[in-house]
Order: C-alpha cells, then sequence, then structure tokens
C-alpha cells in the first residue's frame, strides 16, 4: 500500500497476485491488481546475490568445511543460481589457499571471488589463485580504527588505491568495502568511496558488522551513496538485531545493487541476511524476476546440505522451510485458506516445491477444515453432521492434545454411528475435495 | 547514520554506545556518541508490547497448552515486565473460556485481553470473562471479505461501532484492528478507522497478517494513519517474509504505540514479531527505556519455559539466545574484540545475564585469540611464541575440525618444550588476562 493510493483503486502493494501464488480457479486473482509504484532508484526487480555460505559462513561457530564438502555447496549454489561464490580469504591458511584454487578449478557459471583484507601481500596471494575478483575490505569507523588495525584515513585511502589499481592489473574484477559502515563518519566514507570510485572500482560495499542498521537507516545511506558514486553498491547485513532481511531489502530499494548471503544465514555471532529468506521476500516483490533466475526448490535441499554440514537443525521459524511455514491452524484460517490460498499466504509453497497443511485436530479447528478431511477419508456428511463432530473433535483438544489419527477416529468413529442409525449422507454428495489442500494434525 | 551528518562528527545512528555496551576501561565510550535526530513521530522510546504468545502462539502447529502452562507462562511474561497479555477467544472453546477467567484472576500487573471476531456475541462472551479489554479483529482485504466473511465495508463499519460500543459501556478497553491491512483498500480503511476512533476505541491496529509488508510501506501507512486518527495504533506483523522485527521498528518510528510479540515468535504459519528479538533491536535504539522496563535477563528462561511447552528448539541462529549470539571466530573480529567487544557487538551480553566467547580452536583464528586463551591456562609466552603455536593450531584445525581440548594440548605440549629448552618466559610477564572474556572452543 506505501500510503499511497491509485485512481484505479489498486495499491502500490509489492505485494501477493493470484498469478505467482498460483493455484485458485478464480480468474479475477490471476492479474496483478497491487502493480508496485515505479521507483527509478529500485533495485528490487533486478539484484545480484554474493553468495558468502564459504567465506562469512565459514566463520559460523560450528563451521569447518573440508575440501569435499567445499566443492559440493559451491556446486549447489552454482546450479541453484547466485552470480558469485565468495570464499575464505587465501592468507587465512594453507588448505584455504588450494581450495580457493580448486573451486576455480570446477568451471561454474557463478563469478568466484574470494575476501581479502586491504593489503597488498594478502591481494598478491588472492589474484594467484585463479579467482574472478576480490572482495577487499577494511574496517573504517573509529572502533575499529583504534581497537583493531590503527591506521587513520589517508592512510586507508593510500593503500585501497595501490591495492585496487594492483587487481585491476591483473584484470579481475574489485570490490571495496568498509567494515562497520553504520558507525563510521559519514563524510570520511564517503570521501573514500568518490575515491575508489574515480580509479575504476567496480563495487563499493557498505557492511553492518555488528548488526546495529534499522531499515531507513539502510536506505539513507544507500541512497546517499548512490548519488556519489558512479559503480555498482554491495551490501552486508548482520543478523544480531533481526532485520538482516529487511536491511538488504531497503537497501535494493535505494539503489544497492548486490546482497550478500549465506544458508540459513550462518556467519559471525548469530549471522548475516540468509538466501532463503531473502528469496522469500524478493519472490513477493518480484516474482519474474527471481522465478526466472533461482531455481527455488532447490532451496530446501541447500538448507539441508549446509545444516548437516555445519550440525545445526533448520530453525523451525524459518522462512519457507520451517517445518511450519505453510501450515494453517486457526479455524479462521483454515476455512478461508480452503476458500483461496492467496487469502493467507502470500508465498505459494508450490514454488519451492512444500505443501500446505491444514491444521485440524485442535481446539481452534473449524467445521470447514474437518468438512475437508472428512472427504479426504471418503466419507460423506450434510454440513450439520459436520459441525456435530466438529464439535467432538474440540472438545476432546480441549482436554488433552490430540493427534490425526485422534481425530480421525472421532470422524470415523461418528460416520459408523450415522450409518448404523441410517442417517449418513450418499457418498456422492460430498464431492470436489480434488482441489483441496492436504489436511493433516 | 542515517544519512546525516551533524556538526561535531557524531552521528545519528541509533547505534551502539559504550556505556550501554559496558565493559570497557575506556572514557571515550561511555558516552555516547551516536545520539539520534529527534523526530517528534518515533516512539522506539516509549512503546508498549502486548504479548501475544497465549493468543497467536497457541495458533502455532505445536502448541497445546493446558491451564498450568498458561498460568506459568502469564506470570512469567508479567514478571517480565510485558504491559498486556492477550489470550485466545473465549468462543474457541469452554476450556479456552475458563483458561481466560482463570489468567484474569491471577492478579497480574499486566493487562488481559482477549482477541475476538467482530460479532456481538463474541464480544459478551468475552466481557464475562472478566478481562481488562478486547482486541476486536475483522479482514477488510477484498481477499478475506470475498473468501471468508463475504460482509462488505458498510456492514463492517456498522458492527464495529455497534461491539466497540457495547464495549465501552461496560468499561472495558477496546482495541479495533483490521486483518490483512496490507492487501486493504487505504481509503476504506482510513474511512473505517476515522469512524471507530470517532465512537471512542482505544486503539486502532494494523495487522499484516500474511507477512508481506515491507518497511517502508509499514512507515508510510502507520504515518498515514497516524494523521488520521487521534488513539494509539497498535502493530501485528508476521514473518513470512522475514521482516517482522524490522516492520515493528518502522512502524513504532512512524507513531505506532503498541507492538504485537509472541515468545520466540510462534504464530500461524512461521509466526510473529519476536519478543526477544524486537527487544534487541530496542535496546540498541532506547537502551534506557528498554533495560529500565523489562528483566533482559529472563528472555533465555522465558524462551526455554515457551520451547519446552511446544517441543521445538531454539533457533541457532536466534538472537540473544541462539547459541552462537556472542561466539566471535575470525582472528581479525578476536582481536579487536578482546580490545573492546563495542568492536563487535553491539549488544552486550551481560545484559541478558549470557557470556561472550572467543573462538579461538579454528583455521580462522589469529594469535591475539589464542595469547588470551594461553593466558587462561595458566601458561606465559612471548608474543612470537604465541603466534609459533598458532601457526601450530591453524595447520592442524586446515586438515580437521578441533576441539578445545586439541588446541589446548597444542599449546601445552608447545610450552612444556619451551620449558624444556629453558625459553619460556616468567609467568609474571603474561599478566593482565582479568578483563578478558572466556576463550573457548
Amino acid at each position: 500500500m506505501c500510503g499511497t493510493n491509485s485512481t484505479n483503486g489498486a495499491h502500490a502493494v509489492n505485494g501477493a497476485n493470484g498469478a505467482s501464488n498460483g493455484n485458485n480457479g478464480n480468474a479475477h486473482f490471476r492479474s496483478n491488481p497491487y502493480q508496485p509504484v515505479g521507483d527509478f532508484l529500485s533495485n528490487v526487480g533486478s539484484f545480484k546475490i554474493i553468495e558468502s555460505t564459504l567465506r562469512e559462513g565459514e566463520q559460523f561457530a560450528n563451521a569447518y568445511f573440508d575440501t569435499e564438502t567445499k566443492i559440493k555447496i559451491a556446486k549447489a549454489l552454482d546450479e541453484f543460481g547466485v552470480d558469485y561464490i565468495e570464499l575464505t580469504s587465501p592468507a587465512a591458511s594453507e588448505q584455504s589457499r588450494k581450495d580457493c584454487e580448486a573451486i576455480c578449478k570446477l568451471g561454474l557459471k557463478a563469478k568466484i571471488l574470494t575476501h581479502v583484507r586491504c593489503d597488498m601481500r594478502d591481494a598478491q596471494l588472492a589474484v594467484e589463485t585463479g579467482v574472478d575478483g576480490l572482495d577487499v575490505v577494511i574496517g573504517t569507523s573509529s572502533f575499529l580504527r583504534e581497537h583493531s588495525h590503527g591506521k587513520d584515513m589517508a592512510y586507508i585511502e593510500k593503500t585501497a588505491i595501490e591495492v585496487i589499481e594492483y587487481i585491476k592489473s591483473k584484470g579481475l574484477e574489485v570490490r571495496f568495502s568498509s567494515e562497520d559502515s553504520f558507525r563510521s563518519d559519514l563524510v570520511d566514507l564517503l570521501s573514500l568511496y568518490r575515491a575508489v570510485d574515480k580509479v575504476g572500482v567496480n563495487r563499493v560495499g557498505i557492511a553492518d558488522t555488528v548488526g546495529c542498521a534499522s531499515p531507513r537507516q539502510v536506505y539513507d545511506l544507500v541512497r546517499t551513496l548512490r548519488g556519489v558514486v558512479s559503480c555498482d553498491i554491495e551490501t552486508h547485513f548482520h543478523n544480531d538485531t533481526g532485520c538482516s532481511i529487511a536491511n538488504a531489502y531497503c537497501a535494493l530499494e535505494a539503489g544497492a545493487t548486490h546482497i550478500d548471503t549465506s544458508v540459513l544465514g550462518i556467519g559471525e555471532r548469530n549471522g548475516i541476511t540468509p538466501l532463503g529468506g531473502l528469496l522469500a521476500r524478493m519472490v513477493v516483490t518480484s516474482p519474474e524476476y527471481v522465478k526466472s533466475k533461482y531455481k527455488l526448490h532447490m532451496i530446501k535441499e541447500i538448507e539441508d546440505m549446509v545444516a548437516e554440514a555445519v550440525e545445526v537443525n533448520t530453525p523451525f521459524n524459518n522462512p519457507i522451510t520451517g517445518f511450519c511455514a505453510f501450515t494453517h491452524k486457526a479455524g479462521i484460517h483454515a476455512k478461508a485458506i480452503l476458500n483461496n490460498p492467496s487469502t493467507y499466504e502470500i508465498l505459494n509453497p508450490a514454488d519451492f516445491g512444500l505443501t500446505r497443511y491444514v491444521h485440524f485436530a485442535s481446539r481452534l479447528t473449524g467445521w470447514n477444515a474437518v468438512k475437508t478431511r472428512v472427504g479426504q477419508l471418503g466419507l460423506a456428511m450434510t454440513d450439520d453432521q459436520v459441525k456435530e463432530v466438529t464439535a467432538k473433535i474440540k472438545a476432546l483438544a480441549d482436554v488433552r492434545p490430540i493427534a490425526i489419527d485422534d481425530a480421525d477416529s472421532i470422524i470415523r468413529s461418528f460416520h459408523l454411528h450415522l450409518s448404523e442409525q441410517g442417517k449418513a449422507v450418499h457418498n456422492g454428495e460430498a464431492a470436489g475435495q480434488e482441489m483441496a489442500p492436504a489436511v493433516v494434525a
């Protein structure tokens, strides 16, 4: 809605549309009544992903990737369709350097980057591995200048230009990023970015290294930067305060071109913008772009692969792949979902190769959900009979948690009772369950 | 930074401050150089929490709360300091009604609300339970009007006013909310809210029922609404696209007064704004308000209680309580954190009764982290010796994942070797580890 109101009554919601949300039979919802208002700054429909599971993700507490695992993850991400794969600096360890070389030799479609300190020796080592580009980083906040590397802005700018010119002389792509950008001096930051833009850096990077940024701060900073540099803008958001997906989205709205992600968001502390979560956000806004570019049905498989490698469980509340992301429970929700999934779903589970569930074995259930289950069991009842058995299910579920088996038993026993009394309706009368979603406990 | 630059070089970052981030000895960081620019609309420093674990949370797929569990959760939330506790409608089931009565009789400091459909019978049933107020809801989007209740806007407004006037006549607080507000017609929505504001509703509610809203949309809608009604504004955000915390934050920036939360965000599908995650965001922006009002050290205990009740694990990447939320791994991070925790931490673990860890048993480690560990083991080495043993740790960690025991063994064996050769430095020379954070694998 964006607080605006267009003349035809349709709104500038970057919201659901029936076409992408699919499976309903109503032609009215096949067209999108929520076209966004045009915004020349926004790249929400044309962004690139720099996938950093093999760099930022390796900084996750539990991560240890051997060469074989790295290659498996890199290949899967490449098949999924990410634009770039970022690897740990070859300066980190000898095996890191060898793995970098091995992944460069795979001949993937994605460009291979490595992430190095703004230091000529690190850059030289990286260039020799065969990568397509270098992501160069240095801390610019007073915190990091005082407590980490101890260098002043003049020194940073001079070194940055030397390193960038060296990398470009080798024919490679180069990004220059500050660390902790949101606690850096704005004028220092813009001066530095303007200087590196002038010497032809491919991208500048904004990094919320500590996870302190809020969405409108991100929008303002990226929008300001967009007016200062002509190169691409990459952004990197930590999730300490839970805003990493939203911040990435607002960065794109303000003209950022590249977003850093990792699978399940793994990284330092509680991590960064997750690949799956970002795509949940973006597919709602730009369904055509996202669906044509990325193999969304691979998200679960890639998340499972990484979760296993770092020995964590997919969070129960993960966007898309959390076990209940497409489970509907309250009676009022279930009723509407059964009529039209777009009522309570902005994402279509089928886009991700997943399935919708309507939970009916609880005290919050309603008779519409139970009616669907009755049909799935091949039984036939009138609406009044369904309401009667719904009351029985709710009564038991009010006393203790019940499983689908319990609810099914109640339905079957009630139906048997009806049959014995000759009250059961003919099976043919309870038809048309084909299109109904799966109803489970 | 907010894209602004103040004259004294301090920025309008709603960011870290040394005072709240505590444990460093540098007076420079004790004052807050990141005072936000004043904003008369913003309620980021004066919001109220409507805690809905016992309503929205009961709609989570795995949730079944018996009376005892509900009371335990309600008491814990009350002690924590939430302003309101919202309960499932007494119309949902007979036990729901009894539980509502039981919780009202506890005499908690928090006000007790129940969440009901915009229906006179539901309202009457709710009023009789002894609650302090009713949260009334009806779907206003074309999706819900067509596929759920089938009522038009004129009917909705008429019913809303009847129900609101009834509840007020009973001396109770009343909120009126639309469902799926971001896919509702803006003019319809504003007309309806203006009408209910005129009859004296206490709060109007904006609900992103399907989780489609983005932060700047939220800001725009709430800001527009703020100019139309004089009552309070409550907001409710689902997390399907990962923006529920950011959206709540932007709503407060735009003048919303109340935020709905649940513990761990449990609710329909993948849930809503999580209590802990919201407070991670808010404590960064408004440390004094948040710390004086809420018992932050209870977050872990309350999350554990609810996680156990609904049989899920706390997500590995949860803000604050994820197992690695305060774990630092990369050498460059560890070095700076050991100098000053504010460098890579926007949240202070001590505020939540938690502890920081610096991970040193990996190939990404650096000698500063190892040096701290050497001190913790009561050993003494020169910096050159620490660098030498760091190389040994990195070499082993390059071949396989190593545990803290492995790294400790390498350090002890190296130190023993030094002693035998008479190269070990005197213990007294490696002092000053008192203030160092815990270093573990």
